[in-house]
């Protein structure tokens, strides 16, 4: 593992790093916010998925949530959002291969030998991060942005023992029934649907649900609610009596202002479930 | 003035907007934040002027401003660093031309005909703002970081009836004897230093100093000391006598991190002032 930068911050430590990861075959590089109190022992964790398009500079830089983190106690990790390098397969389009991993295990090539988030961001980067610093791995939190909503609503429903805490911004809901799903899910994981069923949170909902707590902010004026469809999650969420709050907030759009101004409760949020006893 | 964008941001607008600057003989963008309270009337202002290399847009999205300034009620102004366009001169170096105007006017060629930075913070922008928003520019407040540290302190310093406040984060201090400063100043002003002086925060402390609150942060691990000369300022605040406060921050660099992380506070300072009696 490389250090990339360490900066100063709120009191901790806002890093970046590296590493060759043998679940992606590629150089992987992630954000890792530390509080000050990591110097006094493992402090829990809340992982945030990006969206389409992102690294994982870009929530480090403007979702402003190291406040809050330092508040509260507890690391933030900041992954990418898809393998990386030359010999990685990609697409023209930006919402399918490089910045667009969607979270799963591609079984469909070209996709298939690196294209492995979902076993990066559930066993890999948490082996690594709980090895080489401060972070208590049996307490974890897990949100994200639109397709790291997406991420982290699935990875917590299916995992509902590694997650205590859920929560996302402006999600892709049922990505089996978007455009902003079908296209990625067909190229990744082929044409059988079955196999989508997992990563489609509203399927997740209907048919699991989360023992735990769950929070969801949606802007009323999000340029991709047809995409996102947040009535499909709010009613599978309603239909089941899923303890949980969905926010539709007034006026908000798809940017990081939206995430911005709803991080403070998103964190409070995990760090109650992270610090409950 | 045409509108470039418009967010909703914690419960109020972060607008881009850009108008064609007489000042600046050239199309200049600027952001604007402003809060709830805007809509019930006119809103005290701070202003944040950005450093070498910045456009409007980076304390927009990386200081986590807005926040602060939506608890306070206040606005917040995002200017960019100098005059833009294919018409205005340019050096190769990322510290002289554009992205580096160093909040003053021009004398010399081939600056001189945009290079209007002073006068389009002090004067245009302003009237500009006032007549078109909500935003009070009877309490202004100034600050800003590095490059615009400097325009900060010498704005205010010479301009006392039109800021209440002054603070700056890891300001160029004295650029009468600096590397980010005496190239620029002979550049922008020519050879005579007698009319940098009014430009140099250091000179302008020892000579005028400032009636009302001051507030410095400068990091000790910051990796631009030798260029930001902070004892040299310190040294002119304490010789002076001037009411301020001057703190040397342990570990931060010169990164937007560290801006951040002391934002609370300085948007805490200047709306104290901007909200007095």
């Amino acid at each position: 593992m490389k250090t990339v930068s360490e900066n100063a911050c709120f009191g901790g430590t806002q890093g970046v790093y590296s590493h060759t990861s043998v679940t992606c075959g590629c150089e992987m590089t992630f954000g890792l916010f530390l509080p000050e109190e990591a110097r006094d022992g493992p402090v829990p964790v809340l992982w945030y998925l990006s969206g389409l398009t992102c690294t994982h500079e870009n929530a480090m830089t403007k979702s402003g949530a190291q406040v809050w983190a330092a508040e509260h106690g507890i690391a933030l990790v900041f992954p990418d959002t898809s393998p990386r390098g030359e010999d990685v397969a990609d697409d023209e389009a930006y919402d399918l291969g490089k910045g667009a991993g969607f979270y799963l295990n591609a079984t469909q090539d070209p996709w298939k030998p690196h294209f492995n988030m979902w076993d990066y961001i559930a066993t890999e980067l948490p082996a690594l991060i709980g090895e080489n610093f401060s972070v208590d791995m049996t307490r974890q939190g897990i949100t994200g942005h639109s397709m790291g909503g997406h991420g982290a609503l699935t990875l917590a429903m299916n995992l509902p023992e590694q997650y205590r805490s859920v929560s996302a911004f402006a999600p892709i809901t049922n990505p089996s029934a978007s455009d902003w799903g079908r296209k990625q899910l067909t190229a990744y994981l082929g044409a059988d649907e079955t196999t989508w069923q997992r990563h489609d949170a509203t399927v997740m909902m209907a048919e699991k649900g989360f023992d735990g707590p769950v929070l969801i902010d949606q802007g009323t004026g999000d340029q991709f609610l047809d995409l996102l469809k947040p009535e499909a999650l709010a009613a599978a969420i309603a239909t089941r009596r899923q303890p949980a709050t969905f926010r539709m907030q007034p006026g908000y759009d798809h940017s990081y202002f939206f995430v911005a101004t709803f991080m403070e409760d998103h964190v409070a949020f995990h760090a109650d479930a992270l610090y409950a006893l």
